[in-house]
């Protein structure tokens, strides 16, 4: 199954895709119908023709992986870790599928993260393998773009990850059954204008999908609509040689094999 | 003014403090007051009797500043910083002013953090001066528990920070006029079974609660009932010698001159 949030006029309301066609749910957003809002089938759109909103528009955490493909820890010169490296994003940070990606004027090293990204389907805590496979709604696509100068300023990464309308997310939460079950292998991409940037596949994560929800529930209760972004692999702009950044102008594309496709223009803020 | 949330049977509801007696203002949480909702003066309670919830039970942000007094810095080791040191709290770790604090059994390093903390009051977003004070409501006391082995397994502080129901905040907001402005310098002390632990003047703040809300403000816009706990003073237990940590059983308790007393038990979770 696959759902998504989409505008309607000044509203959003959740869909269920059904070949080309997205079915009205009749509730506010996808978070809405994790946390049970009854939902009936409504009104359809045309795929093409929609606009998407963030895939959960204010979910509660959303709780980021920092180092978490081997390749990617590599190129920042660090050590494989013993445990999941954690910080988080505000809300306001997310965007949807197709929206602008505002960049700061503020910021000179604007850069790209492609990351699968794990939405929680139920309330959970201290969760073993079970609990944590049954708590997996489904996944969806984030690019956590980052503003590196602010990143480094400090030892903590926040202020580099948390700057207003920079991250999507979307289009769709894929169930498991759709994508090989709860741990996928499968082919991420990011591209800035055609080239690709990064390419890897999910199966690489040091911490996957199960551990990861497992390890975020030993400190605190998951809810329906959290998101867990587990990571990105190699080939950020930042650890390229020359460093390559975006300006402003560039179509950045994010896509995940099996569960969809972001493409966002960047613009100035 | 001083404005409160309190539990009344299975609900919440904000209140306004009128000498010893609180009274209903009719709608859930102070979080709802500061977002516009029309208020009307109903029920009244008597102080003494009520129960606190969260102060704002549902923020949208917590944001925590890491290093922001110099005998705190000076303990931890640490140079006097040029920007803030930013980290986030969810939602889930609140709890109310008179809540027992759960000491997760996975923890051998429970430590304390007493905290002043912004309240926001208005939508803001790169605030200069005097929107950053127009948009603050007030101030309420924060402690924020910490893992602190958690803190340092990896190099981002997040998951010493985010431990379900572990951090009492209220039990007032208090508007600026009621400290000495939007700059208060008070009494803040924090007392494990009477023992002073921690003692010191929010004046003493590298980075002021007008300079915080401005920093956070350029990235990412601050709404009604977000909260900037503007970091801890030194006293934590592990910078002492030897280093000492809640075991369970202790009375926490956490204050600020004008603001507001926290006290919560420590309870094994």
């Amino acid at each position: 199954m696959k759902l998504a949030t989409i505008r309607v006029d000044d509203r959003t309301t959740a869909v269920r895709r059904e070949g080309e066609v997205l079915v009205d749910l009749g509730v506010p957003d996808v978070g809405a119908v994790l946390a049970g809002a009854p939902v009936a089938d409504g009104k359809e759109y045309a795929v093409a023709e929609v606009e998407f909103a963030p895939l959960v528009p204010r979910p509660g955490k959303v709780v980021c992986v920092g180092l978490n493909y081997r390749n990617h820890i590599q190129e920042m010169g660090r050590d494989l870790p013993e445990y999941p490296t954690l910080f988080a994003k505000f809300a306001d940070t997310l965007i949807g599928a197709r929206d602008d990606i505002v960049r700061p004027a503020e910021t000179e090293q604007f850069d790209w993260e492609a990351e699968l990204t794990v939405v929680i389907g139920k309330e959970v805590r201290r969760a073993d393998e079970a609990a944590a496979i049954e708590a997996i709604a489904g996944f969806t696509v984030l690019n956590d773009i980052t503003c590196r100068d602010w990143q480094f300023r400090t030892r903590e990464w926040l202020q580099g990850k948390n700057w207003d309308s920079t991250t999507p997310v979307g289009p769709y939460l894929v169930t498991p059954d759709e994508v090989g079950g709860p741990r996928p292998a499968l082919d991420i991409r990011c591209l800035v204008d055609d080239q690709v940037m990064q390419k890897d596949t999910t199966g690489d994560l040091l911490f996957d999908p199960v551990e990861l929800l497992r390890y975020v529930s030993t400190m605190v209760r998951l809810n329906p609509g959290d998101l867990i972004a587990t990571g990105t692999p190699g080939g950020v702009g930042n650890a390229r040689k020359p460093p390559v950044f975006l300006r402003g102008g560039e179509t950045v594309v994010t896509e995940i094999e099996g569960i969809g496709r972001l493409e966002n223009r960047v613009v100035a803020g």
